[in-house]
């Protein structure tokens, strides 16, 4: 059974944020059981994960000798590996594969300048002035896929690794406030969060959080 | 023959800082001949492109009716489909994918950052207070990165399609000054640079520069 590594104590207060949800989601569409092994802030940064993460982040997965780290990369790995993430055709299975990139190079950007803005600059005499220029670099990017997704249900066709990526990527502006200036890609994101697999994979971070910040 | 697009007129004039030298490098690398199409700015823009590319950037890739955008899934395209790119061992080319995410997730969005306030910032206020904070969190990346490269030549095993993306991406830090701080990691710069792909790459990409700037 393969096992991811999470925070012991996430930043987000179980919001489902951090990058182990996506794992957790893939796994649960797939229909994979995993292991979670928890880590510390202080435990990321030491040689025993750092030799599994250069980065020292998380997620990680370790499945027999193959040790993985960025989540985009764990799953393609488990979507390449079983059914229920990408199509069967080739040319669609390259476009879903797309927008993964997509989800993570092209959408995300923008969107952790903006939250880490609002988490590391606050206090800075030019918050106030950049702010804006920061939401609209945000706005031209759902702009752009709210023309795109227009009234379809998913990206490219059927549910997909794409749609589980730009999703989760998605949720981290549900508190900033610009979702609801685009009701089509609020709609997306809540028919993500309304699949079962994404439910269990909720609940499943939420109740670490829980577990850790009981008294 | 797969067309890919590229700018008419390069921003960087002719430095290979644009998407597009990813994927001619791709090309380069597995010995695959390719057309391009040069788009201007306004172009870009246009229904025709964003039917291509949701975002209407460059590059994107056409090969008979397929149509891929992100220069990270097109090189991955390519890389699965011809020999040089991807290790054969499974568990060595799941690695060699996990830092073409690397390269697009982790570390250049710093790079991104900072570039892109050095464009757009720099008659800002908060310019010059900012700039250090920007950089720092460049020198966060490349210090992660300095420690895993240390002695190797490549980031796992031979070149990969993952030292393809590290080196594009780094590249962009070419006149930061960040670069002279991590000896290690301007080398392996340097190895990538120095491959007979890359030159033809970046020639022909300097080609298209020289040929729109001439009077």
């Amino acid at each position: 059974m393969p096992t991811i590594t999470a925070f012991e104590n996430s930043p987000d207060r179980g919001k489902g944020h951090a990058r182990d949800m996506r794992v957790r989601w893939a796994f649960e569409e797939v229909g994979q059981p995993y292991d979670v092994r928890l880590l510390s802030f202080a435990a990321m940064k030491q040689p025993a994960h750092l030799a599994l993460h250069p980065f020292g982040q998380i997620p990680t997965y370790e499945d027999g000798d193959l040790t993985l780290f960025e989540s985009g990369a764990i799953v393609l790995h488990i979507a390449e590996r079983q059914d229920g993430l990408l199509p069967k055709d080739a040319n669609a299975r390259a476009r879903a594969i797309a927008w993964m990139f997509a989800a993570l190079a092209t959408v995300e950007p923008p969107i952790v300048e903006l939250t880490m803005a609002m988490l590391f600059e606050r206090d800075k005499g030019w918050y106030a002035e950049r702010l804006p220029m920061l939401h609209d670099r945000v706005r031209v990017r759902l702009g752009e896929l709210s023309r795109h997704i227009s009234e379809a249900d998913w990206l490219d066709g059927a549910f997909s690794a794409g749609d589980l990526m730009m999703v989760t990527v998605l949720r981290r502006l549900n508190t900033s406030g610009l979702l609801d200036e685009f009701p089509d890609i609020a709609a997306y994101v809540a028919r993500g969060e309304a699949r079962p697999a994404f439910r269990r994979a909720f609940d499943a971070q939420l109740a670490v959080f829980n577990a850790a910040s009981r008294p």
